[in-house]
C-alpha cells in the first residue's frame, strides 16, 4: 500500500530526553507546557538526530572494542571529542582499573573419530577463559544442565570435555527471558564441570537461531576449582555435535585455543554534564557502555545506548533548554566483562557524597522503544506511572518496576532510594 | 549486556491467530481457556513458523511480482499450491480483471544547461504513467503544491515540466502520516500540471530518507484531461535538481520512458477456507495481498501481509483448532494499481450474499505489531477493546477506531456494520 523509508530508529533516541524532562521537572504540574516541550524534543530527534552517524563512526571506524584493548582506548577518545564538541559544561574522564583478556591467534576444535577429524566445528573462547596450553583431545559427554552433569559424576566426566547443550526456551516474547534460561551453562559450565574432573567445556551459543555463528560472553572461574577452558559452539554445530555423540560414544574433541588474561590495564569512564540550573548538585546520570565484545562491532549492545545518551544532550542543547538538575551523561567501560566502570563509578559517586535523583541506563539493544523497567521505592515508580500520558502518543507504554541495569546496578549501595531506569524495547 | 540472536518477527504471524481466534468466539466467555489457547498460538509460531521460508520463496524465488505480470502468475500458482498443502478444506481461485501496467525498457532522464548533460538523475515512471512517445526535452518549473501551480498559471508553466518537491513531514511518530503529507503530489500531480499545459512530471520520491534511490507508486489521470509522463526522482537528486533551478533558470529536463498500459489481463484472488464447525456460513476472512510493485521484491508490502494470513491456518491446523465460523484467506490481487482483487472480492460476497463477520488485512508492513485500528460500529469496537488484557502480554497495547485496509475496504460498501480490522505496526 504504502511507497516510504522509514527512518525507524530515530524516536529511540528521543524517549531518553523525554524521560530526562520529565524527570527534571520535580513534579509534572503544567501540563499543556510540557507536552509542548516533549513535542519538540521528539521533532528536533526525529529531524536533527545525528545518533546514527556517531554510532557509525564507533562502530565501523573503531569498531570491537573490549576492554584493555587499543580500540577501547580509542572509542574513550572518540566519547571525549564527542561530548567537548556538544558544548558541554563539563566533560571529563573517570579512571577505571580493567581485566586484560585477549583471544589471541589460536582458536579452533575438530570432532575426531577413530583418529580421523570428522568435522571442524565453529568455535569461538568465552571471554575470560584461559588458553589450553596446546592443544586438548579428549572424549566429551554431553549435559543439558547441572543436574545431569551431578548424576554422570566424576567416573564419566573425568578427563573428558563437556558439551553443554540446553537451547534457549524460544516460547517468550521476551528473548532476555529465553536468554535466561540457559545463560547458566555458559556462565558457571566451566566451574561446575571442572569439579567433576572435565578437562574443558564446549557450550552450545545463547542463540535462538540455528546457525553457524558462535556466539562470545562472559564466564567466570572459582577460587579453588581448577580454570578449564571454555568456548562456545555455534547452534548448528551444537546440533550435530550431540548427534556425532549418540552415534559415537568414542568421539573426541581437540581444542586449541590460546586467549589469556594479561594484567589490568587503566582505562576511563567517559563522563560529560550539562549543569543544573536551579539543583547544580543533584544529578540525573544517563548512560550506556562504550566497550564491546571483541568479535562484535557492539552496535545494539551497546553502542545504541553511549549514542541515546549523547543525543540527550545534543537535543536540549539544540533546543536551549537549561535542565534544573545536572545531567550527566556516563560512557561505561567495562560492562562486558567485569562491570568495573559501573563499579568505580558508584564508588566515585559515594566517596565525593553526590546526589542522583536518578539514573538512566540503555543496555536492551535499538529495537522498537516500548518504555521503562525501573527498580526502586514503589511510591517513587507510581509517580512515574502517572507520567504515561505523556509517553503514550509516542507508543511508549510501559512504565513497570523492574531491573534498571547492570552498569547503574552499583549506585544500589550507595542510595537505597535511588530510582535505577532501564529503557525498554522490544528484544 | 547480552549476547544472543533474536527471532524477532516471528512473533508478528501469531497475532493474526489471535485476533481470529477471539473474533471465533461470539464472547470472551472462558478466560482461562482462552488465555491458554491463545499462548499455545503463541508458542506454535514463535517455534513452528513457517513465515520465513514461504516469505522467501514469494520475494526471492518468484519476486517483484505487479498486475498482469508473468511473476504475478506464478505468484498465483504458488499461493495455491501452499494452500493446499496446509490441507484447507476449499482452495480456489476467483477471477479478476486488473489494469495492465508496463515500465518497458527505456526510463532515462537527463538535467541540461546550454544543450549540455550536467547530470543524470536516478529517476522510475510512476505506475500507471503514459510514455514520452520518445524523447522530451523542456525547461522546468519547481512548486511545492497545487496551490503554487495555480499561482504560477499556464503562462509560466505551458510547455515545460513540473516539479513537485514537498519533502514528506518527518515529525510524525507514524510515518504512514508523513506520507499522507505529500502522496497527493504524486497521485495527482500530473493531472494538476496538464490543466496548465506542462508536458509532464517529476515527483519527488516518497521517501524520508536523503538517497539516491526513487520510488516508484500509482498515480491517476483524469477523464477530459491530457495525459502527460510522470516519472519519481530521488530524494538526493530532488535536492539537487532544486539548487540547479535556482541558478540556472533555463535549465532543461529531458525525459524518455517507454513505459504503457497494456489491455486488461484476466488473473486471481487466491482463496482458502477451514469450514467453520458451527457457523460454516459465517466467515472471518484474512488477508494480504500477493502483488507488489515492478521494481521490489514486496517483502514488507505486501509478502508479510500474505504470510501471515497463511500462517494462521497454519497454527489452527498444527493446534487441531477446529474454529466455529468458517476461516478465509484471501490473498488479494492488484492493490497496487487498481484494488481490483478487492473490489471483485466484494462484488462477490455481495451476489453470493455470503455473511463476513469480520475481515482482517496486514500491510502496514512487518516491523513491530502494536495492535489493531478497526472500522466499524463503536459498540463492536468498544467490545474488542475489552480483549485488551489477552493482547498486552504480547505487547500489543492499541485497539483504537480507525482504518482497516485498501484490500477489504470495498467490503463496507456490501455490509454497513462489518468489522474491518488492520493490523497496526511500527512504520
Amino acid at each position: 500500500m504504502f511507497k516510504i523509508s522509514i527512518l525507524k530508529y530515530e524516536r529511540f533516541f528521543f524517549i531518553f530526553s523525554v524521560a530526562l524532562i520529565l524527570l527534571n521537572n520535580s513534579c509534572v504540574s503544567e501540563k499543556k507546557d510540557d507536552s509542548i516541550m516533549i513535542k519538540n524534543i521528539f521533532d528536533e530527534t526525529l529531524v536533527n538526530s545525528e545518533c546514527y552517524d556517531n554510532l557509525r563512526i564507533l562502530c565501523k571506524n573503531i569498531g570491537p572494542r573490549l576492554s584493555g584493548s587499543p580500540e577501547a582506548a580509542k572509542a574513550v577518545e572518540w566519547g571525549e571529542h564527542l561530548l567537548k564538541k556538544y558544548g558541554l559544561d563539563k566533560v571529563y574522564l573517570q579512571d577505571v582499573m580493567v581485566p586484560h583478556w585477549i583471544r589471541g591467534e589460536k582458536e579452533k576444535a575438530a570432532f575426531i573419530d577413530d583418529n580421523e577429524t570428522v568435522f571442524v566445528p565453529n568455535v569461538c573462547a568465552l571471554g575470560g577463559s584461559v588458553g589450553t596450553d596446546g592443544q586438548i583431545e579428549a572424549g566429551i559427554i554431553e549435559v543439558h544442565n547441572v543436574e545431569e552433569l551431578a548424576k554422570s559424576g566424576k567416573t564419566k566426566i573425568e578427563g573428558k570435555f563437556v558439551f553443554y547443550n540446553r537451547p534457549m526456551n524460544p516460547t517468550y516474547i521476551d528473548t532476555f527471558k529465553s536468554y535466561e534460561t540457559c545463560v547458566d551453562q555458559r556462565s558457571k559450565g566451566a566451574v561446575e564441570a571442572a569439579k567433576y574432573g572435565a578437562v574443558g567445556v564446549l557450550v552450545r551459543s545463547m542463540n535462538l537461531k540455528i546457525d553457524r555463528f558462535p556466539h562470545t560472553g562472559t564466564m567466570k572461574y572459582e577460587d579453588g576449582v581448577k580454570k578449564i577452558p571454555a568456548a562456545a559452539v555455534s547452534t548448528e554445530d551444537a546440533e550435530y555435535l550431540s548427534k556425532l555423540i549418540e552415534i559415537n560414544k568414542n568421539l573426541k574433541v581437540s581444542l586449541t585455543m590460546d586467549c589469556k588474561t594479561l594484567p589490568d590495564e587503566n582505562t576511563f569512564n567517559v563522563i560529560g554534564e550539562i549543569t543544573g540550573a536551579k539543583y547544580p548538585d543533584k544529578i540525573i546520570a544517563i548512560g550506556g557502555h562504550i566497550d564491546s565484545w571483541d568479535i562484535t562491532e557492539g552496535a545494539h549492545d551497546d553502542g545504541a545506548g553511549v549514542v541515546q545518551s549523547v543525543e540527550v544532550i545534543r537535543t536540549f542543547k539544540a533546543l536551549g533548554y537549561k535542565p534544573n538538575h545536572t545531567l550527566r551523561v556516563v560512557m561505561f567501560m567495562n560492562e562486558e566483562n567485569g562491570t568495573m566502570g559501573g563499579k568505580t563509578y558508584a564508588k566515585i559517586v559515594d566517596e565525593k557524597k553526590e546526589i542522583h535523583v536518578a539514573a538512566i541506563e540503555s543496555d536492551s539493544g535499538a529495537f522498537s522503544p516500548r518504555g521503562f523497567t525501573i527498580d526502586g521505592p514503589s511510591e517513587k515508580i507510581s509517580k512515574i506511572q502517572k507520567w504515561k500520558s505523556y509517553l503514550e502518543p509516542y507508543n511508549l507504554h510501559k512504565i513497570e518496576k523492574g531491573f534498571g541495569g547492570v552498569d547503574i546496578g552499583p549506585l544500589r549501595k550507595v542510595d537505597a532510594n535511588l530510582l535505577l531506569i532501564g529503557l525498554l524495547t522490544d528484544s
